[in-house]
């Protein structure tokens, strides 16, 4: 991580522990405290502050809005830790372990009521465009997690429609993030068209290098099990490539790979088929495809080279990772 | 039902028809449109029109906002539903039953964003002070359901404590929608603030006559079973009351007749300790004395006389109910 990108983090935590929730009801506003304490990468507030900083050299006027985008994560952190039943987040119990369901459901929903609070602290003009794409982004978040439920009981998933669910679901919210700091920072239509869609484009390799990582890392230096996704039958991108390249008999090997009990067997099974269908190149083209277009985007833009430079060694940070 | 409101109700009726949801993912979607089917008396967005109506003479522009408080309605009500296991609404299944809990917490998010959607086609200055109202409302809401969820295991609730819970769970949000209606229609501070506190001051009072119709209505009239309240031990204005005016034998009384399993038996009980207690009394007097001090919020808008007869007969509506 560069000099710049510690210094926005000390701001944005710094930030975050500045944000005054009301003290009662405490099983309302407790949960909130509790989640936005449980740090994270803090990336999207981050991207918010950087954004305004190189569109016109002030962050300390994104500082609500990068607190709003964090708060919306985490809203869908405690919503989504519930449909998926997790016990754990970050080390540590989930609101709806460490309390109740229903306490989790309310605390979130209040959650993402307090983002729309931080919005609306600009001036109309400002803070009309920040809600308005914001509540794009919210909805987009919302149909790709529908959407990545929806495809757990759906027979034959395309990679078109993968990749539009992640699309969604995650990397909308990292050019939501981008824009906030160019609309504040008051830049060119062109210039908010060309960072959301830098970050949206960076947000799917960054997807497609997670899927590929979750197969492909080093065990020594992953963060969690190597293979989960295929111990657990995820439909990544890495499977749905296999499935679409194989032949009718290598279909039936891939199906037999499922069903599969024992781990180590699974796992190499799996590594074994993607090898033959060339699967991990194919995620490497998308993933490079989608890095080289968000590279696109940075070149398009009216800055200083030096503002380019900053995005660009964010990029690389975030796809030179081993976890 | 007086001419006006039914012209109102017909309007709001044709406005929610029209509201376009997306299509994909249906089950993200469907769950909007079926809970919107599903009726209700339709008041939040007829107090958004009809205070348009009189402070400005045009209700149509008041349309968006209306639909706005009647989804945040419904959004609330899915999520309250899952929190209360409540099989039905309205005679019909609730979302979570008719769906699954992760839909309905999923789909209930979105809606919440559909309500900020409408809001944010006014123009700017305009929706700033409609989102900023409708935030407080939302978070305030969130605040007397959680009030609500914490009362149930709360040994000694106080009557002030209860009004509380009430003013923030239901009697803002009708405060809320009268004023969207003020703001859209640009009248004064003033009026803006006497027409907030004539709502909130009905939705206190619609309320404790909620409480008392629940043990004293006549069964002929009365669409659920009376005496529910009592049967379920639930802290109404009216348990609570008994309570803090029972003498220490008294309040073995009450206890006893909480622990009562024979229905006849036990509301025949609550009642008896009722009457004793000057309990139905005491709830009147609150209810009268709120109902009061919102036509005296009327009686001081500088609107014309007019104006002021619709919200007062809209207000003895409300009130002489036998359901």
């Amino acid at each position: 991580m560069n000099k710049d990108l510690e210094a926005y983090l000390r701001y944005v935590e710094k930030s975050i522990a500045e944000i005054n929730f009301p003290k009662t009801p405490a099983s309302l506003y407790e949960p909130m405290t509790y989640i936005m304490s449980l740090g994270g990468k803090r990336i999207r507030p981050v991207l918010t502050l950087m954004s305004s900083d190189i569109f016109c050299g002030d962050f300390s006027k994104a500082k609500n809005a990068a607190c709003a985008v964090e708060l919306f994560h985490n809203f869908s952190l405690i919503h989504d830790d519930i449909m998926d039943n997790a016990p754990l987040r970050r080390g540590q119990k989930t609101v709806h372990e460490k309390w109740n369901t229903n306490i989790a459901i309310l605390s979130g929903d209040a959650m993402l009521i307090e983002a729309y609070k931080l919005l609306i602290q600009y001036p109309p003009d400002i803070s009309s465009e920040l809600i308005d794409l914001f509540n794009k982004t919210a909805i987009a978040v919302c149909e790709g997690q529908q959407l990545d439920m929806d495809f757990e009981n759906t027979e034959v998933v395309s990679k078109e429609e993968y990749l539009e669910m992640i699309r969604l679901k995650t990397a909308v919210l990292l050019g939501c993030s981008f824009k906030m700091g160019a609309v504040i920072a008051n830049t060119s239509t062109e210039n908010q068209k060309d960072i959301y869609n830098f970050g949206v484009n960076l947000g799917i390799a960054f997807q497609l290098q997670d899927d590929i990582l979750d197969l492909y890392a080093d065990q020594s230096q992953f963060g969690k099990q190597v293979g989960g996704d295929i111990l657990a039958n995820k439909k990544t991108y890495l499977l749905l490539s296999a499935f679409e390249s194989a032949s009718p008999s290598q279909k039936s090997e891939l199906n037999s790979m499922l069903k599969m009990q024992q781990k180590e067997e699974k796992i190499s099974a799996a590594k074994n088929l993607f090898h033959q269908l060339k699967v991990k190149e194919q995620a490497e083209e998308k993933m490079n495809h989608f890095y080289q277009t968000a590279l696109s985007n940075v070149n398009h833009l009216q800055i200083a080279e030096s503002g380019k430079e900053i995005l660009i060694s964010l990029a690389e940070y975030l796809m030179n990772r081993n976890n």
